[in-house]
């Protein structure tokens, strides 16, 4: 039961009792184990029950109440993590569910990483303990006003005085001020600044320092130091309780020995000299953050499927005949069709996030032992992933890369595999012959496979043509980022097949995966039917049937949608929404809650006897200069 | 020129420059006239220059002052209208460059046009003019709590007291309070609310009635109603500035003749008797909304391409060798093909609104004649352009119906004549050789008409092997929303070419045109591929060539990108966004935007010394209980 407080009636009962499966498991299988599940659930718990957590005024605080309450919040959440002695799962699991955006996750999530992956022994004896202990907070400086994914493009910098033994750190024109570090504007003390290294007259390109902010005294910002706020940002303020901050540096002098320096140094006599750490070493953060980030976007869109789900089984419109009662909206079938497939999408992302998570685990492991083989690969799956426009060029170019090996007879392994299959993949017939085969995961997986594989050969012999390959890179780049994404949707349907065909206790548990994973892969398909006619891996006849197959699945899915989504184990709270409540007793909330609103504080609203009874008395006073 | 204050430095010189055609010529083909570029930029002007209609704040006021300054200004526009003496169509224009929503959107666009649809001779003689001159203030009460786009589901009640001559006015239920109608929260005094009408102790169904909500004395609501603001909306707060509110009717009396009676009447006995207006011209103020929608979609789309291509213009990022420039972000294929296609259907959306207008109008003037020829389909062609999910079913219907009456040789007309080429459409063979071939109208045109005809003639086999026809469209229904988006895109390409096709003045704006034509259509032929390939329309190898045809049209677009969306003709004021300011000076200005926000009124932020001293100086209370 993930409800905040008991309901006298739970409005969606009858929607639980019909499903089919036990929903209990299915949590199991969505959190990964029953010890899972239970920390969660008792960490947000204890955040839902607290009051100081509350969190549904806060889209009508002002931007400086939303900033103290965030800074409450988080002295709170330390408190009660000191307190309780947590765990370190339980203590991020707390403060996941806290749920309000703050200089915390920046320093927790960039600053400690930064100098745990970047700082020598030293370095991290002396820093940790200050920062895990909040002695300092710390943030993550490195994207400027004029540049962003350009990490080689800032322009801030970092000059050796070997008469001090100092770095200069300086912020030459307007857009080499930071821009956008969480947790800068207005809390940190400390940050890790990205900056060009210049000794003895010569640019070293980007390298971190640690450079302190403000006084530890008084908070203040440092001489040459100016830091603010960046402003409000869209997204009805989700995002406002977090000081995004700008910052510029006036000459500021920091000792030589605040240098990240586990994989260069600068010596006493200003001498640029690599460790034998390898450079790789740095990637592994960068799979890291994505896979948080694949990770973080399987929990939103688990959240808002939650609400839709739950508002549609309540909300009724349209279908009644002579005044009887209308149908619940979550039984038309253009409503299913559009949040049955982001459901499945929901499941398909969370166990694509298990197996990043395993990747990164691997991929560190190897690093340690100095063997790069899959980072590569690691690092495209994960970019891919996190479907960042410029990042996912990295996929399209090992795509284009391994394509172009096949012929060496090079076997291409990982998520790349299947390519080795190029021969029978680029001319083999889809077998289907009725929408029932669809239901097969082989077909399904040589379709996905033939396409991607088929996409990706097309750009090559496309590439290959023009006058040089980044020429070629240049002119098909929007064809490649499709080849990209047919591959990455193949990796997350590869990754639900083998999730399902793994054993999965729980009655009914694995059937509904099963059909999720139907239809996150055939919606996928009817979606992008264009690539697999264009490439002939099915045939339109085929296409047909994967589409009435799909509708098929729908029906399955029905009864069982809003049990499916209870099994993410939201609390109300974390969920933050009236129209997604556990209870489902939406209207009478909703209701209530409009009365909040400040606007009502006054039945004639402020601004009447100025600007409304002059407009209705016929009385508004005409400029005097005409 | 749209600049509100003379720049020192235009940094987009250089792109307007480059421009191969003559703008000012574009601005007249994109307004429509000359005269509407003239009315509009003196409105623009007169509205960026007052002071009292400054919104960059905005984003900073608390939901009160939100609400006060939007008061503010609409008395403030009222009094400039009164005094300059502005025309209807200077005063319209002038309304929607203040750009902030509020309930005189609803006085004019839903209160007067009701009073005028629905009302008698009589009813419109005596409240218009109270109207008209703002003594009272009206808004459209019709959504519920409970009930949405199904106006049959509404609660509310009027009941006929033949006693005393009056309609009592109740809400039975908490779903059946109205919810969401702008201006009802704070500010209307009126309002025409939509009920049940009882008599006779007989359920009529629904119609309109006009009920004074508050005292024209002091504002306060009168005895029985309730009234609030709903609260705040998602949208980084654009439409906080409007009360959506909350009313609830206590058995509320109202005259008789309060009820609007030009369709039907209930007499001074409680008879109720139809008129002999045919109910049809109801639908006329609908469709009139609709294209309203359309043409506000178009601005709405026309100012975010306007904000994207010019930033993309001004931001560089990568593709810097040597640290040297980075690149302008809109030299990258992949941004143009997401941003030209966005471009492109901002004139399409253009232009296919001014047909709809031409289509209100002359549905119009059918209606006063009586005749409903044309009604159906403009209802259902403003329906799926204004493209919500229910109404579409109504485009779907239509076109079923006209696909089953082809047997029986009636030829359709209007939208969907070319239903009427039937035999051909379905075995056309697309001619297409080369990518070329595919800037020939007639070939992209042939296309669209084999693809919408195929897909309406598949869907309806598939409806006809259902049990029932209710039963084929409920199950069929994704598929009869795809065929209705296909027929709807169809309608947009071809009056796009129809567009084109006409005498076009001003060197090299036909061209520019043809090519924005160009890329929308066969964008969306890219797009949605596979619905082209399913149905056979276009091969593979056809289908190749349009996505090559496109990427060279994006080439010839790419030059003329930021002089495409001058001509738009907005001025920053309208525009309200720092990255799309016409002189392409953006860095300084985020930077100076930056400081303004509340949360840098102090350099320590408020809650410093509560929240963040006591962690870093390990001084937090821990909790007395433990």
């Amino acid at each position: 039961m993930a409800m905040d407080a008991a309901a006298e009636v739970d409005h969606l009962a009858a929607e639980r009792a019909a499903a089919r499966f036990d929903v209990e498991e299915m949590k199991v299988a969505w959190a990964g184990s029953r010890h899972a599940v239970d920390v969660a659930d008792r960490m947000a718990r204890l955040v839902a029950s607290d009051p100081v957590f509350r969190k549904d005024n806060r889209t009508m605080l002002s931007r400086k109440d939303l900033f103290k309450d965030t800074l409450r919040k988080a002295a709170h959440a330390w408190r009660r993590i000191v307190e309780l002695r947590l765990t370190e799962e339980e203590a991020n699991l707390l403060r996941l569910y806290v749920d309000q955006p703050g200089y915390v996750d920046l320093h927790w999530g960039m600053f400690v990483p930064a100098i745990k992956g970047q700082g020598t022994e030293e370095q991290q004896q002396k820093w940790l303990p200050l920062a895990y202990k909040f002695q300092i907070i710390g943030c993550y400086a490195q994207t400027e006003l004029g540049h962003g994914s350009n990490v080689q493009g800032l322009e801030t910098t970092a000059t050796f005085d070997p008469k001090t033994d100092e770095f200069v750190i300086h912020s030459p024109t307007l857009t080499s001020s930071k821009w956008w570090p969480g947790g800068l504007g207005k809390a940190s003390t400390h940050a890790v600044v990205y900056a060009r290294l210049i000794t003895e007259g010569k640019d070293y390109g980007i390298h971190g320092f640690i450079v302190q902010l403000r006084s530890l005294v008084d908070h203040s910002p440092l001489p040459g130091v100016t830091l603010g706020d960046i402003g409000g940002k869209f997204g009805s303020g989700a995002y406002n309780s977090m000081d995004n901050g700008v910052l510029q540096f006036d000459h500021v002098r920091i000792p030589r020995d605040q240098m990240l320096m586990r994989l260069s140094q600068v010596t006493r006599e200003g001498k640029y000299v690599h460790s034998d750490v390898p450079k790789q070493l740095l990637y592994g953060t960068m799979v890291f953050v994505r896979q948080s980030i694949v990770a973080d976007a399987s929990k939103a869109l688990s959240r808002a499927v939650c609400i839709a789900v739950r508002y549609s089984a309540i909300r009724k419109q349209f279908g009644s005949q002579d005044g009887g009662p209308e149908t619940q909206v979550l039984n038309y079938k253009t409503q299913q069709s559009r949040l049955f497939p982001l459901l499945a999408s929901a499941y398909a992302f969370r166990f694509v996030g298990d197996w990043l998570n395993w990747l990164y685990t691997d991929v560190t492991q190897k690093l340690e032992a100095k063997d790069f083989s899959t980072l590569q690969e690691a690092h495209a799956c994960t970019a891919g992933l996190k479907a960042v426009t410029t990042s996912v060029t990295a996929v399209a170019r090992i795509l284009m890369k391994t394509v172009s090996q096949l012929a060496s007879g090079k076997q291409p392994v990982g998520t790349m595999a299947y390519m080795g299959k190029v021969q029978y993949l680029m001319q083999c017939k889809c077998a289907v012959n009725t929408a029932e085969d669809w239901l097969n995961p082989v077909a399904i997986q040589e379709a996905f496979e033939a396409r991607a594989l088929r996409m990706v050969v097309n750009c090559a012999q496309n590439v290959s043509q023009a006058s040089s390959q980044e020429e070629g890179f240049y002119e098909r780049s929007p064809d490649l980022l499709e080849a990209a994404v047919a591959h990455i949707q193949l990796i997350i349907v590869t990754k639900f097949i083998e999730k399902v065909q793994q054993d999965i206790p729980g009655d009914g548990v694995k059937e509904q995966l099963q059909n999720l994973c139907n239809v996150y892969a055939l919606y996928i398909l009817h979606k992008h039917l264009g690539d697999f006619l264009a490439t002939g891996c099915i045939t339109p006849k085929q296409g047909a049937l994967a589409n009435e197959q799909v509708g098929k699945l729908y029906a399955q899915v029905r009864p069982n949608a809003v049990a499916l989504v209870d099994a993410f184990n939201h609390t109300d709270h974390y969920l933050g929404s009236v129209l997604g409540r556990y209870d489902g007793n939406v209207y009478p909330a909703l209701y209530e809650e409009a009365w909040k609103d400040p606007l009502n504080e006054t039945v004639v609203p402020e601004g009447y006897h100025e600007y409304l009874r002059p407009l209705l008395k016929q009385q508004l006073k005409l400029s005097s200069r005409l």
